[in-house]
């Protein structure tokens, strides 16, 4: 007899999982239910919806080839039966039966399944702040608020919006309403930096730099505590530092598993709420199988778990899921932790842990940053890249990389070549000598993500002493109370002017007139080196080491302090 | 006492080995020799100066922050000798002992090392052909040459270029003289395509394509026997097949490794004609280290041997060296094969080996074609990757890809993803699982790189039966003879005016009506399956076998052979 497999959940996993399980097995009898209207969307695409650069939400919806990816589409051309506007209320595993009710007729119903798939995503988190209810505060989680928001901002309803939340979605609809829509546009965070979690307070910094050049009005270490509401509207938001009107608010204070029937039917759930499942992706019940955004997942730098809800990981879960059903043993590892934003002209893109992430996570590591151009320095048109490698002392085993660069695929192509190597625990030696591929037009003979590598090595040899720019800012501002000094090895168009401006603490030795005039240098005071992008200041610093000095490197250099805004 | 090293060579390898051995050894008393006035350059920068992007040759000898890197800047900045006009004649290993000759006084000299290392690259191969020493005959393997090109161009004596040899060089400077200059510009390849034994003729088809529709004319089969010379002056090209005139002749039939010192001071050889070094990069001597062009190193993906004569190779087998030279025990492990390639609009680029490659070396290996967008199918501006997977049938290990692609990063990110992994010996299921990183304008939820591994897991396990351009275009000719059915399941639109063009065998039923119209396919004949780009005739595929047809699905479907010219 055909085996029944019932799907609850029809966004990316569910369609993904019944297509691979109906090629495998044709004789499958499939059903997947959905208690929304419309299934089977790109939900990340969303903020380029509302932006306009997908005209219409049926864009979302569709193949590649324009058919409507709706209940008529997967029973003709995939073989399998949608009911949408129905809602899944119980799990009886014993029975193995699900009770579902029909939104529209209120009917409630027994469907029996052989194997059920779990793919109920995941909710947005609404913060319990005063006014939240009002009219024109949204979130970002469905194709139908996403069609209201674009409603509001079509009709010139809004002026000035208010995002509440930094992260990735955040920051996609702030370039979407100030972009296009022309919205005066305020994002709050509460953390101390965007994109908390993900990237690294120094590559933030720079991102946070670009969308300010881009007219977005960001506030960090601040958090909404009420929303003005008149006639049930939102006209406003007070945070705990100020007021900001407003004519839209989005909530984007990250999502949370939706695992409560999971939770009902006591099938397993972990640490961050989401249902457990092993590596077949089945649940604590071997008959039901879950991924997606409702579950969570090994992470595979750490060991740990973590949650990734990611339309990425769904489809490559969901064929897995999909193999399983019929009796195949595939597997879904874990997660690595790949993720890639624009940013308006910029790029911002990471794999593997970030130093905060891979610290909270008990690794002993440090930081590597470097400053390069994204093409052969010679060739014309090239942009810069800024980016940062996290190590682990001990082994020198790599954790993660992550950076900012231009909106041209360069960023992307270093952090993939790193995704796919991570799960073999590569050393830094493994990425000095990674084979990235070579012509003037696309890398540097010894491209950003070798020398990435080469840095982290030299530092953790103790032969680069590094100074983030933090740091370094503090020691500068603090130049009167301590004794250290400033050394610019770049030619003296460049440094000269720095060392009129902060006089006996900041000295120009171009790196080409270092060796000979060593003596210059106080034999008592901590150097700290400074050249445009860390390199010819990390040559200088071999240099002077050799020569007893004591001495730090600005990672990045002048050029890296720039890109965060900072003109000294 | 301080170590000697002295370097032969002065190009890529030899100056990176010697700035990083004096980085760690400021004490070592370094010396660099080379027998030409201009060092350390970025060859392949040269077809970008022969076209214009790089202005001056001086552009491709300096730094990002513009210094020219001269004997001058090597001794500031770097601390080093460098000695250029001074010829290597012959090793003494056992006094450790290089007789150099200098070669504007012609005074010999005999300089004492501890460590030797050769830089001595590679020979452009010059085919001897009648008139080959003809003015206006030109290799393309040092600064010299291509400001001789650049000038020939730039002065507009040159209205016809002739180019022999189809691989990189060859169509880097196709592209240089048909884009800026005009010069009606022909390539002459003796094999069957051009890109020979890098990519596979499938993609070097679509390759060709482009350059054709760029205006650059390309002659494969077809071999040079001997040039006409006027006045000393090259004038013309015949070949096997035609006449082509000529003004200016390129020769880029590929290098061979210049090993001759090494040879005479009787190293170990290899088949190539490279020195054999360890994973250390030392020879058959401990003494004497070698890398770059003219050393020959192990392939990582079939173990055997494999010349591969790339600056960047040679730039992180410096670093290797430097590092070594100073008592560290580094190790460069070998080669994967990286390449990447700027045709016009278009990039090419693969990692690992060619279908070609891996069945010449012995593997028993398919190859997985898929045709899919750079970003998310719905956001703008996305283009076409064409890309192929290799994999080793019995253990499905994936042993390359290559692809062709838009000139915008893209392609350069998917084969950089495998290419780090290469070396881990990946399985399929290790690329459907690959976590490249995901957002809408950077790639899809399920990005080709992973679409490329399943497709390939479907093929090795015989769901789908691929066929390729070549033999469809055969069967498709021989319709009239064999009794194979053309199933199109793309819509009417597009599906209709081919089956009326091809009367009885060409039969258009769109996928979503495919379930219910099979009483319409003959049981009796082998089907082929066309649709746009493959995926939904894998569907339909799918459909058919679990009705018990023979089928073939077309890799690719249509717009794969739009991608190589071919219009039905």
């Amino acid at each position: 007899m055909a085996q029944k497999i019932l799907i609850i959940g029809g966004v990316a996993l569910g369609p993904k999982a019944a297509c691979r399980a109906k090629r495998l097995d044709p004789t499958a009898d499939i059903t997947l239910i959905d208690q929304d209207s419309i299934i089977s969307y790109g939900g990340c695409g969303i903020p380029y919806y509302v932006c306009g650069d997908v005209a219409e939400a049926e864009g979302l919806r569709s193949t590649s080839f324009h058919s409507l990816r709706d209940a008529v589409y997967f029973a003709r051309e995939k073989g399998f039966t949608v009911r949408t506007g129905t809602r899944a209320l119980k799990i009886d595993r014993q029975k193995k039966e699900l009770l579902v009710k029909d939104l529209l007729s209120g009917q409630e119903e027994v469907l029996a399944y052989d194997k059920l798939v779990l793919a109920t995503g995941s909710i947005p988190f609404v913060p319990p702040i005063p006014g939240v209810e009002a009219d024109n505060i949204f979130t970002v989680s469905n194709i139908h608020q996403a069609v209201a928001i674009k409603k509001r901002l079509s009709s010139g309803q809004t002026g000035k919006a208010v995002i509440l939340g930094g992260g990735a979605i955040g920051l996609e609809m702030a370039e979407a309403m100030a972009d296009l829509w022309g919205a005066e546009t305020t994002v709050v965070e509460m953390m101390d930096q965007i994109l908390p979690r993900i990237i690294d307070r120094n590559i933030a910094t720079m991102a946070r730099h670009h969308l300010e050049e881009k007219g977005v009005i960001v506030h960090t270490s601040e958090r909404a505590v009420a929303f003005t509401v008149e006639n049930g509207r939102v006209t406003g938001v007070q945070t705990d530092k100020r007021h900001l009107d407003a004519d839209l608010v989005i909530l984007s204070a990250g999502v949370r598993p939706n695992s409560q029937l999971a939770r009902e039917a006591g099938l397993a759930i972990g640490a961050f709420g989401g249902i457990v499942v092993n590596k077949r992706m089945q649940t604590s019940d071997p008959c039901i199988y879950a991924g997606g955004d409702c579950v969570e997942m090994e992470d595979l730098i750490s060991g740990g778990s973590t949650y990734a809800p990611l339309g990425s990981l769904a489809n490559r879960q969901g064929r897995v899921i999909g193999s399983n059903l019929t009796g195949r043993q595939e597997t879904f590892d874990g997660v690595i932790g790949s993720f890639i934003i624009k940013l308006f002209d910029n790029c911002v893109a990471k794999t593997g842990l970030s130093l905060a992430a891979a610290k909270a996570q008990g690794f002993d590591a440090l930081a590597a940053f470097v400053v390069q151009a994204d093409k052969a320095h010679f060739y014309p048109d090239s942009g810069m890249l800024f980016m940062q490698m996290v190590v682990e002392k001990k082994s020198q085993r790599v954790l993660g990389v992550q950076g900012i660069g231009p909106n041209n695929g360069s960023l992307l192509a270093r952090i993939s070549a790193v995704a796919g190597m991570l799960k073999y625990k590569p050393a830094v030696q493994d990425i000095a000598n990674l084979e990235f591929p070579y012509s003037p037009p696309y890398a540097a003979a010894m491209d950003i993500i070798n020398v990435l590598a080469n840095t982290a090595q030299n530092i953790l040899e103790g032969r680069n002493m590094p100074i983030d720019q933090e740091e370094f800012l503090q020691r500068l501002a603090d130049r009167q109370a301590d004794h250290t000094l400033f050394l610019d090895v770049r030619a003296a168009a460049q440094g000269a002017p720095l060392a009129e401006k902060f006089g006996p603490h900041w000295l120009n030795i171009p790196n080409d007139q270092l060796r000979e005039r060593l003596d210059e240098l106080p034999a008592d005071r901590e150097i700290v080196l400074v050249c445009n992008a860390g390199s010819r200041s990390y040559d200088a610093m071999c240099i002077l080491q050799n020569s007893g000095r004591s001495t730090l490197n600005l990672q990045g250099g002048i050029g890296g302090l720039k890109r965060a805004g900072i003109i000294l």
